[in-house]
């Protein structure tokens, strides 16, 4: 179709995605590489778009099951093709839906993890509004964080997995929602450009019901240098990507 | 008196202190190198031990007016000597009595800024208990992270700062417990031993009635190498206080 190209991901599994839209970025990468699956699982990606989450989580964890939601009937739609198009129709499944009523379009307790990629900003902060796709995706127009995560709680089962990335500015709030819908932080680890900037991105994993007690990680440097990725994102990427990496990342 | 010694701390101030009962740590330094003040203000630090806190921000912001909060006597006493070999009586006040009632001690809205490097270890864990005063320094044993955020919280004046040096693994418990008493996490610094390696302290800026919002600032990293420094601490300490700090630091 008009604007679309078919992405190689070089893992086996191909993506349809329209840059007049959204295209992925490195966070939905990062994420899909910090959430950990286990044989039979039923995972659940909140606010799928294009399905990047669940394929990439299925090349690397062929023993999962997962599910898509999306509110955009277009992005859903491109999901589903690329889910056809790699013949992943037995294992992802793409559900249009709202985050907000995620525990009534699923049953309560029907996931062991959830994986999410909201939107970061809040409200209207720093809203163009010139593209509804490119909008829905980066700010909360249609779902909050407290929805993200109440939701999350909610369809999870006890001692359930969330995985999620986000702005390290908004942290405090992350972090005391989480503890709020006892997903306790169990885990984080903070992304920086470089070694000495500020994190841009925050890697969290929670636990519904897990007692009070986060490990953080190591820090996740992403440039050796202007252009250079350093040894662990590359091991992410797969050397091969790092320049379709550099061109998807988000500016 | 057996077993104390002189410690020079390099910024024109001494300090006494007991090998025997509890030496200040790296922790206590970053935490009054984090903290600001400004001219003029009034800085509560919440369970002083043997002052050490007070004096280095006294040496860093000769401006500002001080009290030590501390329940041990014998500390306190300690604190006391240094605050007068010093001759800082007028700057500094070592006042004894219970973090828990500091509401009562003080009046609540009497501060502009307070620092703490509280006990990390929740209840007994790890207990050895062969030493009353690093226990006390150590363990919840008298107080709880509840107790430090919520007396905080009471005596700051509006728009007043709180400056914590705390251990990551229970970073979700005190952002959560932060926002709970609208001691609203504001600034933050992980501490890591070496680039390659998790945190092992975290230090915490948050504001009273602040709005939610955080700055993760770039990694302090300790060490280049084992046993050298990394410029940035250097810097902290002072290229000539290095083989002091290394030799306090705890273990």
């Amino acid at each position: 179709m008009e604007n679309e190209r078919l992405d190689d991901l070089q893992n086996g599994y191909m993506l349809i995605q329209n840059p007049k839209q959204f295209c992925f970025g490195i966070d939905a990468v990062l994420l899909a590489w910090f959430a950990r699956v286990k044989p039979g699982e039923k995972v659940l990606d909140m606010g799928t778009g294009t399905g990047i989450v669940p394929i990439l989580l299925k090349a690397r964890y062929p023993g999962g099951r997962f599910t898509g939601l999306e509110i955009q009937e277009e992005s859903a739609a491109l999901a589903r093709r690329s889910v056809a198009y790699n013949s992943l129709e037995d294992d992802i499944v793409i559900q249009t839906g709202d985050i907000k009523r995620a525990s009534e379009v699923f049953s309560p307790s029907s996931f062991d993890a959830v994986t999410t990629n909201p939107p970061y900003m809040i409200g209207s902060h720093g809203l163009v509004g010139e593209n509804t796709a490119k909008t829905i995706a980066r700010h909360e127009t249609l779902c909050t964080l407290d929805d993200v995560i109440s939701q999350a709680a909610s369809v999870l089962v006890p001692k359930g997995r969330f995985y999620m990335v986000h702005r390290p500015f908004r942290l405090a709030e992350i972090m005391s929602t989480m503890v709020r819908y006892k997903l306790e932080p169990k885990r984080m680890r903070l992304v920086y450009p470089y070694v000495d900037k500020e994190p841009n991105l925050v890697l969290i994993e929670g636990m519904r019901g897990g007692n009070s007690r986060i490990t953080v990680e190591k820090p996740l440097i992403v440039y050796e240098k202007p252009g250079v990725y350093t040894d662990e994102i590359l091991e992410i990427y797969g050397r091969e990507r790092q320049e379709t990496a550099a061109r998807e990342e988000e500016t």
